[in-house]
């Protein structure tokens, strides 16, 4: 942290006009059984010790203090994120009474920054992807922050492709913009939905799309005024709630509030609207790791190339992944291949690596008390 | 227990006179990880709430009382036996020092018989089958028994195929003999080794040839006649050190008397050999449940075939095996079929249905404390 706030150097006092929010409310069912409804797949320790959750905060706290970061979840989460985070204050988790999407949530974060902090700077970030290192991560951050002190550009964080994907949309770059550090600044193009192969390869190719992340930085009063703009019923409910904030009677209020609200994106109802949306291209490195497919890339592999979290012993197997979520747990293959394996409590999960995205499915149907 | 006794009828004299021996001393690997080195499948409860020991005691106690039973394990699994059998008296629980084949257990079984008990008629059965019913069981018991009183044979329990196994030895009829009841005695022609498959069709097709099911009924005397005859070492190192039983020094005496002897079956040393050899056909259900897929024969099935212990879901998955020690556990199959899935403590395994009799190699090559 001390390392990471001397390479921010002389920009300690923008970091201190900063609020950090983390969206947590993610609801992901493509790791069950590791993740559950119970514990969605960001409070999960896949890498390490510590959960995606965890992790997103300590990128986050490498250059604010714990008062001036907020985690934003559904209500049913709240206890696991004070849980996980004890060294937040509790007003800092914010409880989402009904999922209503990031619009809602970003509008609830804007109000409650803006009735908190004044007009800060906030960084909105994720909380189930694989971000590394820090510095890097910091850096991206304090230069998009310059770039958006002013409260006339909303920031984006863009990721430099490494291959053709499909799952993710694409930020069109339009005009580069001076920068005064190492960070590229440009001007947003256009956002772009989740293309087919054929258009990832040539955005890959083409050198001016980038992956976007869902990470934004911004002033408040920025984001407020555009929210105001398009989701203008998102925005004066909330706000009026919020207006209760630190009083008794707030979550019964926020939860009227959220009633009614439409179900839409940040990216839908804002992002893809405005005209003063800007775009830094990060420098660390991100990963979705969005299905046991993509996990299994940040696992140690035994000489048959089984990528594994616990251990595996195989006889006439290879090219599979086994994931435990207790270290300790052993898993034995014999004549497989291509197999993903997966085990949480009393839970186990077979099933082959190219219908790894059947999983969403398998849950659908499966009783609640298992789910 | 009354009502068998009531079926035993005028037999109940006869009953007075015997001892039955459980052979508990197997160490197979087939059902890894349900079965491991602690805890071989005898000590299992693979169907209901007792497990095969439990069951085998079960079924000589509806005509024998806990003093008149001795079970015989290894020196590693005595205490197993005292956990499951608490009726038992403690020096019932016979602990083989080392493993010396069934000759070696037979001998000791019969030594601690005639100690004890005189010229008792001894049962000697297995622990890690399935039979059924009880009646039929005692039914056949007794009858054998009866043929036995005299001292003069060896009984062997046949068991009628219903399919040509490869995997058991048979026992080819010799003449009939006539019987007081309603099971029938033969004179054995010969024990025939594991046919291969045409062998066991023309078997099976002939119905001259039983299963061996590898249990006996004789006189102590009797077969100790014989053991001094075919295997003498190990008959008189055995007698010798048995003279300490029930004093201080027997464990260490029996010991050095094991050690020596040459590993090799009962079958093998003795019934093959032997004149005066006859067999029962026994009445009751028998099955050797050697192997998952046997398993899956008794476990219920889902509507696309999966057979499970514990609750299975499947999307696209048909004829598949699950079994898991804890009925609680959930196992979810997505695009498999033909696949045996296991799960035991921290342990799980996966191979396809028609390498089930690969686990033995698996097991060889797992480390040590997972084995």
């Amino acid at each position: 942290m001390a390392a990471a706030r001397d390479q921010a150097g002389g920009r300690e006092g923008l970091a201190r006009e900063m609020v950090g929010v983390i969206m947590a409310g993610g609801t992901g069912s493509r790791f069950w059984p590791a993740s559950t409804q119970d514990r969605p797949k960001q409070f999960l320790s896949l890498f390490g010790d510590h959960s995606l959750l965890q992790q997103s905060y300590e990128r986050l706290a490498a250059s604010l203090p714990p008062e001036r970061i907020l985690v934003l979840t559904s209500v049913e989460h709240a206890g696991l994120v004070r849980l996980q985070l004890p060294q937040l204050p509790p007003e800092n988790v914010v409880a989402e009474p009904q999922r209503r999407d990031t619009a809602a949530a970003v509008t609830l974060a804007a109000c409650l920054a803006a009735a908190r902090f004044g007009d800060p700077i906030m960084a909105i970030v994720t909380a189930d992807h694989v971000i590394a290192p820090v510095e890097a991560f910091t850096q991206t951050l304090l230069s998009a922050a310059a770039g958006a002190a002013d409260g006339r550009s909303l920031y984006t964080f863009g990721i430099r492709p490494d291959h053709a994907a499909t799952g993710f949309g694409y930020l069109e770059l339009g005009e580069p913009l001076p920068s005064s550090d190492a960070i590229a600044h440009w001007v947003l193009g256009r956002f772009v939905e989740k293309p087919d192969l054929e258009t990832a390869r040539a955005y890959v190719a083409g050198g001016r799309h980038l992956w976007n992340s869902g990470m934004f930085v911004w002033r408040s009063h920025a984001i407020l005024e555009q929210l105001r703009r398009h989701v203008p019923e998102h925005e004066s409910r909330i706000r009026q709630a919020v207006a209760l904030d630190g009083k008794p009677g707030f979550a019964a209020e926020l939860a009227s509030a959220f009633e009614p609200l439409r179900k839409v994106s940040i990216d839908y109802a804002v992002m893809e609207r405005a005209h003063n949306v800007r775009c830094v291209v990060a420098t660390f490195g991100w990963h979705d790791v969005g299905s046991f497919t993509a996990l299994a890339d940040h696992l140690p592999t035994d000489a048959d190339g089984n990528a594994h979290r616990g251990r595996v012993f195989g006889v006439d197997a290879h090219d599979n992944i086994v994931f435990a979520e207790d270290e300790g747990e052993v898993v034995a293959l014999v004549g497989l291949h291509d197999l993903v394996v997966v085990r949480a409590g009393k839970r186990t999960l077979v099933l082959p690596r190219e219908r790894a995205q059947d999983i969403k499915e398998l849950v659908a149907r499966l009783d609640e008390d298992v789910k």
